[in-house]
């Protein structure tokens, strides 16, 4: 919250609203309410002073410098579908929205895209397929959610296991300070390693070092149609195990796991004939062109009838491996009637998932919370969905501990407390258990280098 | 150099080299010699104090602590094949070299590689190789280079066109800081963001922010064997437009570019049948599976001959493949008995690749000098190699003056000085052309916040 007295913070916002167009500083509370919160439903989100919607990086940088000056918070937010209260609000502060700063320009011979940070996912990829080229990052939420918040969390998603996550194809970035300069650190170059990695430190930052105001993104040549591949196993143990051997050999493009009570609780959702017997469902892809795609989706088969997978199915119709994909993806909005999600997303060497998944299977009994599992399983990264049914008090103390044990179980095995999603201001907590005082320290030499005053989304990560 | 006086250092480095084993500290200047210069040959290059031939992290932690005491500056230095001067000693200084550290152990299962920062490149090749992985990274000097030189640069090379660089590979580093603490970013983990991105802080830092003294490398399941084509074109312009036009399309293994000189360098050093009349030579390998290969290599060939390129060779045989690359490979070696080289690693945005190439040229004439230019053309980035008659005072005047015209020419282009040698001090002076006095000023807070007495490698970036 700012040092200044309330009625003096009033008098100097009324200098920022002067300062911009009209209706971009926002500071009515019915019209600030739905900037509190992003999709984790931090409860201790905060009450803004003012929501700035601005139009452009200028905007951005007024806002900033102005926030300096009178030692207001600012937390930047894109589209809010973060998951770890990354862009939840302040008492006091400035919510940032880059909403309205949605362009995206397609440069076909370079490929890249010059992308406003308020650009949905989707809008990038529609606007790359144009050009007969593809944006790969591909979270969950990839039609809902901004490339500003993907960069902000370095978000990954399905397609990772084979291409990678965001920093993989940020190439440049326009980035507003604390002091309100803007900075461009590197563009439209494959390799350039001239300086420091700035550019590299900013992308999965979370708000907490500047506010990106357009990102030069990497593009590929349109991925080839491919295969999907469906299997049931009796345990996700078995399951994993298929994983491990598939990663052995080859390359898939998906590789995700949805465990028994995910299975089911799709089904309940939007029945659609998945195997609800079943302990765990593997759907994977392969895009390898022309027929090294069928030898892909043959050795896939052989690996996971060798590890117990039954029933496997294949397709090469791309609207039914799509509904697969779908089945995947709908298990956070299939779970979410059962009661309020705490969404993990836990990772660990991908060796170690069996073991992971037995911990929370053991830490769902020992609570007494549903805990449904779903995994981006080709790279070991988790998403254990605690349940806590509404209004039920005792339950969602139980979640609580679930929730902080997950991440403990995780770093016990060598893994991390967040694979996609950030740290936030939900898993704050636990981030020195996973780094160590050490790193903490160097973690907060750096933000202090950037942004000494602690203007930038005060308590995320730090 | 220290503050202290030559006495007091002398006093105090024997302190140093009681605490390390025998033979640790050398400082005698028959052996210390060597370690003066990298394959850049500086000029400026400095007399070192001692070089410390660590053996294992503690040593390297006792090392630092004892240069921070007594404001002993510190240069890392891996095998020394560097290209820009970044491990030039300095006068009064210590050499931290890892040479000794050479430790390479492969997890299969997990597909990482533990390595320590003096082992080879090609060692950790050989280590995956045996357990049926890969290290894609492969710079041309992968079998005398050292995998802390290559996290140091952020080393690239001629797979990356497909596969990445050095920073896509790096899951998890130890790093000693400047006040001697060891830390450990990252780890096997293949998604990981948890915290801010320290880890991809340090790769590219060319040694000014910690030493590095064990990485954790991420492994892929071998490489295809794959084909070759070869094309001859009368231009490099001509040959530059083909690239575009294959990047369009596709994602080949290799891209790379010879031009006329270049060429006939590697004819007269080694007869293999080149041909001297092209004014450019393509070597390009696709390593898509199955039939899909050949499929790849034959939209290659279209558009070879689509942009004027004639005797489009074509070769699934590896050994035969592989002559073609090794004569890329030799450029530099073929090149060398013409003159001292000054080696460029400009980069460009791929369609400005002809620009580029021209601009060169024009500066080699203005100039009378030669520079031959091959490059990692799939990515943009090139290699103009000026080269200095052995023993002309005003040839290598009118050299140095060409070296600072490709670095202008290639930021006029929205390039980049360097694509993977890194800035050291041979490249120092031009970096704030290309970033800008914000950048350089952001450079400088990150590196006052890890290195506040700026004992890591002065003068190399800053």
């Amino acid at each position: 919250m700012s040092a200044l007295p309330a009625d003096a913070l009033t008098d100097a916002l009324a200098d920022l609203v002067a300062a911009l167009p009209d209706d971009v500083v926002v500071s009515d509370a019915d019209r600030t309410e739905k900037y509190r919160w992003d999709r984790s439903q931090d409860p201790h989100a905060g009450t803004p002073l003012a929501v700035v919607r601005a139009q452009d990086a200028a905007q951005v940088q007024a806002t900033v410098r102005w926030a300096a000056e009178h030692g207001v918070p600012v937390v930047p937010r894109g589209a809010g579908t973060g998951l770890s209260g990354g862009a939840s609000a302040l008492d006091g502060g400035i919510v940032l929205s880059l909403e309205r700063m949605t362009a995206v320009e397609v440069d076909a011979e370079c490929q890249v895209a010059f992308v406003e940070p308020g650009a949905l996912n989707s809008a990038v990829k529609a606007a790359a397929a144009e050009h007969g080229l593809w944006y790969p990052p591909d979270p969950s939420s990839w039609d809902i959610c901004s490339i500003g918040g993907n960069i902000a969390t370095n978000a990954g998603g399905l397609c990772c296991v084979k291409y990678g996550v965001t920093s993989d194809y940020v190439l440049g970035l326009d980035v507003v300070l604390a002091d309100g300069t803007l900075v461009t650190l590197g563009g439209p170059r494959i390799k350039d390693v001239a300086g420091l990695s700035l550019l590299e430190l900013f992308v999965g930052s979370e708000g907490t070092l500047g506010v990106v105001t357009r990102a030069v993104l990497r593009l590929l040549p349109a991925q080839s149609a491919g295969a999907t591949l469906v299997a049931s196993f009796p345990t996700m143990t078995a399951a994993a195990e298929a994983v491990v051997a598939i990663r052995g050999q080859l390359r898939p493009s998906m590789l995700e796991l949805m465990d028994g009570p995910s299975i089911r609780a799709v089904e309940d959702f939007r029945p659609m004939g998945l195997d609800t017997a079943a302990g765990a469902l593997l759907v994977a892809q392969s895009d390898a062109p022309g027929a090294a795609c069928a030898e892909e989706v043959d050795a896939m088969r052989r690996a996971c009838e060798s590890a117990g997978g039954s029933d496997v199915f294949v397709t090469t119709d791309p609207d039914e491996g799509e509904l697969f994909v779908q089945a995947r993806r709908l298990v956070v909005p299939a779970v979410e009637p059962l009661g309020e999600l705490m969404l993990e997303d836990v990772g660990v060497p991908v060796p170690r998932l069996p073991q992971l998944v037995d911990a929370v299977a053991g830490i769902a009994e020992r609570h007494d919370v549903l805990i449904p599992v779903v995994a981006h399983a080709g790279d070991g990264n988790t998403h254990p969905l605690i349940v806590v049914p509404r209004g039920d008090a005792d339950a969602r103390v139980r979640a609580l501990a679930a929730f902080d044990e997950v991440m403990e179980a995780a770093i016990a095995l060598g893994g991390t407390i967040t694979g996609e999603h950030g740290v936030g201001r939900t898993k704050k907590a636990a981030l020195p258990a996973q780094l160590g005082d050490d790193v903490m320290a160097l973690t907060r030499r750096v933000k202090d280098a950037l942004d000494p005053a602690g203007i930038f989304n005060p308590g995320a990560i730090l």
